[in-house]
């Protein structure tokens, strides 16, 4: 018998947390990263590879699984977990980042929204009701409510606009959300943009609702890192000590050390994997682009102190060549070593966490950011 | 001390041959398939999960790596095999065929070939010499001639003046090479198109000088099958027995299986990596097309009885929405299934030969292509 989900916090230094979630699909540590299968899959990664890269759950997206292959094909095909061959614990956003985003055409009113898929041009609509059961036929462990998420800088009425839709959608959501949940989570998504008023009341009205966790939305979109802390800084201690926190589409390594010490939990971000794909490795020296010239000779590894062996094996003169020569094995390799990287961040960051260690720990971490990969180790 | 380059005879059903090759890398079982490594990587696998498909020999292109990242930039980093990671047999091309097809402004000459890089734009020269120096940079455990290589049809001359500059630059291989072999291998090319008197005498005049084993090369270059497989009927008897037999550039499953009937041992060809690339799985039941829509809601592998983990995991479903939404992974899986299939194609070739039952594993083999896969098991 599978566990219902919960969250036990397990330890806290500061504002950092140390938990742990359970899932009917297992456990996840946190503060954990969600490695992003955008159309079920990692991109350029086997199931196993992201397992290897330490990872313990995934996100999928449930926008681009409604257009292709579609939700019900997959509840058909045993459901997303068996579809795409990952046993763990998943979470699937709600899409209403992606419509907002990606879509043409869109149009939003109370009831939900319309829009026109990019991939065959068919008119869509996507509910609080249907996004609850889009999510619950690919099986999701962990649900989020839609939203409206909008880009910043933006108008407070605006913003507040948004913020109040969504409330009403996350109260649509956990109505759908109660008939169908067998041990599942839903997860409500805190707006406002960067107006800690509309936060605080966005915060305090999904309490209200009660949900099983919090994420916090609308970030990550076109602000500055300190304005980004500062909501988050301003809007974690606002949601319940005993759920889990999660800060949607976040970010650099820089950016999970700042949000763990001001209390999230949980990240998604496509950043590892889309650098990775674009020739930049992320590693405790900082940023490594590998389309640089000084690599082409270069015999020595990423890091030989990687937990992850294609870290640790493969020359920077070689990961230099297959970039350069657009090869795929250079954004599959780059794309494992930049999630191990990441997983590897967490880690420490949790041990940290348990050890009262976590502001050092930090400061340490950005240390070798600033050194960079030229300094003698 | 590694072993030098040596090759044994085991056994013969008919023309079709069973061997085993030793090269300071360790050994190949013959009839062999080489993935090919152009850029140094089979494209889109690690070296493991080349491995995995049973491969025991790589290729790998002098012309593309003589341009980027260059063959003494590969010495001076320990070497292809290192340089890549697969520590098993690697042969090495000489660049002929390439600067035919690929470059820009080639000028042929006695002395060599002059060329544009594809890459950069410089000018760069190929002699038998500079072949066999850049091969050796590689460290390759089989070195080929520098040969040139035309398309089918052509006219007699014109076959006649190819072969015949293909016969002196083989010479000056050979010349160049004995100074530098270590163990390593030196084959000569048969050329001389579709003209059996020209190949009779091209291999005629090869054995006189003495090669570690005979290519037959201009072949797979637009003639139809019949063509190609009788020109390889009438030139293998003229081969000497005890040396290895190399059939560039081919083939399908189909080929494969008349050419080792014909006394062939070995090859190489993109056609498993680069149709995966593009959606074409080679199965038991002949190649299937993914990108089709009959497979959208198909819950059965490819083929639960396959060697290689990933033809009895995924879903055909999953294999096709992966095509159609043109990730990175169905390219990446399908190249290993497709090579994990040739593989399995000579390893079951190997068998049948050794039990004398070469015809009938041919004909059994034809028949499931034959069946497809829509027809019951």
């Amino acid at each position: 018998m599978p566990a219902a989900f919960s969250f036990r916090l397990l330890a806290t230094d500061g504002a950092a947390r140390r938990g742990e979630i359970a899932t009917p699909h297992g456990l996840v540590r946190t503060p954990a990263f969600m490695p992003v299968g955008t159309q079920a899959t990692v991109k350029g990664l086997t199931p196993e590879e992201v397992r290897r890269t330490g990872a313990e759950i995934l996100l999928g997206n449930t926008y681009h699984l409604m257009l292709r292959p579609g939700a019900e094909r997959i509840a058909a095909l045993g459901g997303l977990h068996t579809f795409m061959g990952w046993p763990g614990p998943i979470l699937t956003d709600s899409g209403g980042f992606q419509v907002m985003s990606l879509s043409e055409r869109r149009k939003i009113d109370g009831n939900g929204v319309t829009f026109r898929s990019h991939v065959d041009g068919a008119m869509v609509e996507l509910s609080p009701e249907r996004a609850i059961e889009i999510q619950t036929l690919l099986g999701a462990d962990i649900v989020m409510q839609l939203d409206e998420c909008i880009k910043l800088p933006n108008a407070r009425p605006e913003l507040e606009r948004a913020m109040r839709l969504s409330l009403a959608w996350a109260e649509r959501c956990k109505r759908a959300f109660e008939s169908t949940s067998k041990g599942r989570a839903l997860f409500g998504i805190v707006q406002g943009g960067d107006d800690g008023g509309l936060r605080g009341q966005s915060a305090r009205a999904l309490t209200d609702l009660g949900f099983d966790g919090y994420a916090i939305g609308g970030l990550a979109v076109g602000e500055p890192q300190a304005v980004m802390l500062e909501v988050v800084a301003d809007t974690a201690p606002q949601l319940p000590a005993d759920r889990p926190r999660y800060l949607m589409g976040v970010g650099t390594p820089d950016d999970l050390l700042g949000a763990v010490a001001r209390g999230i939990d949980m990240f998604d971000c496509v950043l590892p994997t889309r650098n990775g794909r674009h020739g930049t490795a992320f590693t405790r020296f900082g940023p490594i682009n590998l389309k640089n010239a000084r690599h082409a000779d270069d015999p020595r590894p990423l890091d030989e102190q990687s937990a992850h062996e294609a870290a640790r094996r493969y020359s920077r003169a070689y990961l230099h060549h297959l970039v350069r020569a657009n090869e795929m094995l250079g954004a599959i390799l780059l794309s494992a070593i930049n999630l191990a990287y990441y997983q590897e961040l967490m880690a420490d960051m949790r041990n940290a966490i348990e050890r009262g260690g976590f502001a050092d720990f930090g400061a340490q971490v950005r240390e070798g950011y600033k050194r960079g990969d030229l300094a003698p180790v």
